[in-house]
């Protein structure tokens, strides 16, 4: 039986960690589940998988829930609470589905208690790659990947020596507006943004595929799960998603991984490997599909993946004021505040403004996050 | 230093291993090379690899080629000669690319003396797979895929476990005449069909594309070669050629291999397995390529697939009696005695007629490819 900690449990990963986890009863135990403030799906999650341990978004909803909840059953909130979901108890794997740079330090607090990480959280690898890969090395932890292009790259690698790869392809959908112009671009709407074509996800990384901050993210994540330099990675579009990244050696064999866009894939990958469990998504006829189609990723397009790979490139703290830009400046958008090309340049003018500092520790990340949401907020 | 063998040295795949071999000089030696009567190509091979011993298809072709030799060189000929080759000297690994069933033997002999198998040689496992599995299991031998098909999916099963694997998928280009019906294919010429759209191959293995014969006979290769049922292998048509095979797991993740179409890549693979050199072969560029479309096998135009596949099931020498029924149709097809479609009709007039016996012995099977070949002279 493993335990299994949720930060996030109410989300879109995190309730289709829990749909993999009630597939398998038999192997799977909910040790606890972090949620925000979605107490009712919360408490319907607590009476299917009783875990041990609840955290919500504050005090007053901790408070709020209590009496809901079957005697035993410990109840945190805030930051400490999805510190103490991440740390406490004794669940051997953690999935990290929160999202935001909130991930990071209840991330760092799972591996430091030796917990393997399920990795939904972007935003710890981007923000703070260099301490947390450093951390999960010290402690023997395990990074899986949760995500489909990083599962997918790492389901390609899967008893390859790391040497003999020469690059990897992150294969991008280009999201909901992926058939605009930079001129159509001008006027959409929240709501057409958060039509994606292929993937059924939360909104603001709908929003981040839309303006393929999300693959620049991606590459930055990427760059530090596998050790590669920027140069090996490269992004692909694949309008598709059914390629969902591949890796070439360097005997120009490439090794993909393809399946229908079904995120249990990739979270029951990591919750079973090294092994392979059945799985309750469709099974992919590239019959049926017909045809897989490729393009140059367009980086006049798309600035913002440009924008990401130089952060990356630069490292220090560049790619922490990058992820933050983004956030406030989504956040902004979703609001109805600015329109969305105004995302870009939100992250832009951030970026411009930034003094970079490399090898950054925690309290420098953290001040950087603070300072550039306070700047993305006023622009 | 490894030591290497090759059984037909101067065909398709044969000059396309000393290729492989020439690339890495510092790691590959050349033992001993089997050639048929290509005496020209022979001689330069033995100037440039310097193999210690050599066979050539009969004692008059030893003979003539003896004074032109360096002194020292051991010079074989026939099937004995083959069989030297393939199990004297002391190479580490034997690359089994003669066409058609005399590669049988050898392979055997092989085998039994020790040495690990690149198999080209599809002959071997289609009407022997019971006995070549068993002695190699017995005698410890790697039997390694050089079609491309294959070892895209022994790569593609690079650190899984077996038991997870769903099914298998081999693709097949449809080859020369993949766009004409089947009252098209009533006046093809044997030029016509020997001009293949993708791979650059010996003629017989040419036809065999055309008639998807050759799907058809690596399909009972992957059966023995993967140890799966034929309910769990698939063939899909894919004109590009460019994903060469894939594996689906249990868990609905498909893991393919890609690549420009090079046999270079599989041949080294084999050869340097479970390591990867850098190779000569081009890049692949899916943004270059575009699109990769992929359609439902239709049994109806190909029928000798199905016959193949039925076969295969059928088990005993009925697979030993396609591949004989095949190799004298395509000979005559190839020397313009009998028109393209008569191929299959003869194939499967000789099935009509073929009483099966199961789990032949050697000298059953060595009756059954002798009666066979008379019979379809015959027809």
């Amino acid at each position: 039986m493993k335990k299994i900690s949720i930060l996030g449990s109410t989300g879109s990963i995190g309730t289709q960690t829990l749909d993999v986890v009630a597939m398998h009863p038999e192997s799977f135990e909910i040790e606890g589940l972090a949620a925000g403030s979605n107490i009712a799906l919360l408490l319907e999650q607590v009476r299917r998988f009783k875990p041990r341990r609840v955290s919500v978004a504050t005090k007053e909803l901790a408070a709020e829930i209590r009496a809901s909840l079957p005697s035993g059953i410990e109840v945190f909130s805030g930051n400490e609470g999805l510190v103490e979901i991440a740390a406490g108890g004794d669940a051997e794997m953690v999935v990290t589905a929160v999202m935001g740079s909130v991930g990071l330090q209840s991330t760092l607090a799972a591996i430091e208690a030796g917990r393997h990480i399920g990795l939904a959280n972007k935003e710890t690898l981007v923000t703070a790659g260099h301490l947390v890969k450093a951390l999960a090395v010290r402690k023997g932890v395990k990074l899986l990947p949760v995500d489909s292009e990083h599962s997918a790259i790492f389901q390609c690698m899967n008893g390859e020596n790391r040497e003999d790869v020469a690059s990897i392809t992150i294969t991008a959908s280009g999201g909901s507006f992926r058939d605009y112009t930079r001129d159509q671009l001008k006027n959409v709407t929240v709501e057409d943004a958060l039509r994606h074509p292929n993937w059924s996800m939360g909104a603001k990384i709908t929003i981040d595929s839309a303006t393929m901050v999300n693959k620049g993210l991606e590459v930055i994540e990427a760059h530090w799960l596998f050790g590669l330099s920027y140069e090996q990675i490269n992004v692909l579009l694949h309008p598709e998603s059914i390629i969902h990244s591949y890796v070439e050696f360097r005997d120009c064999s490439i090794i993909a991984q393809l399946g229908t866009p079904d995120m249990r894939v990739p979270i029951q990958y990591a919750l079973t490997y090294p092994e392979r469990w059945e799985s309750p998504a469709q099974r992919l006829s590239l019959a049926e599909v017909g045809r897989l189609t490729f393009r140059e990723m367009d980086y006049e397009r798309y600035p913002a993946l440009r924008l990401a790979i130089d952060c990356g490139k630069a490292g220090g703290t560049a790619t922490t004021a990058f992820n933050a830009a983004n956030e406030i400046a989504v956040a902004r958008f979703l609001r109805g505040e600015i329109p969305f090309l105004r995302i870009e340049e939100i992250i832009s003018e951030v970026l411009q403004r930034h003094i970079n500092s490399g090898s950054p520790d925690l309290e420098q990340i953290e001040f950087t996050d603070r300072t550039v949401r306070e700047l993305a907020s006023s622009l």
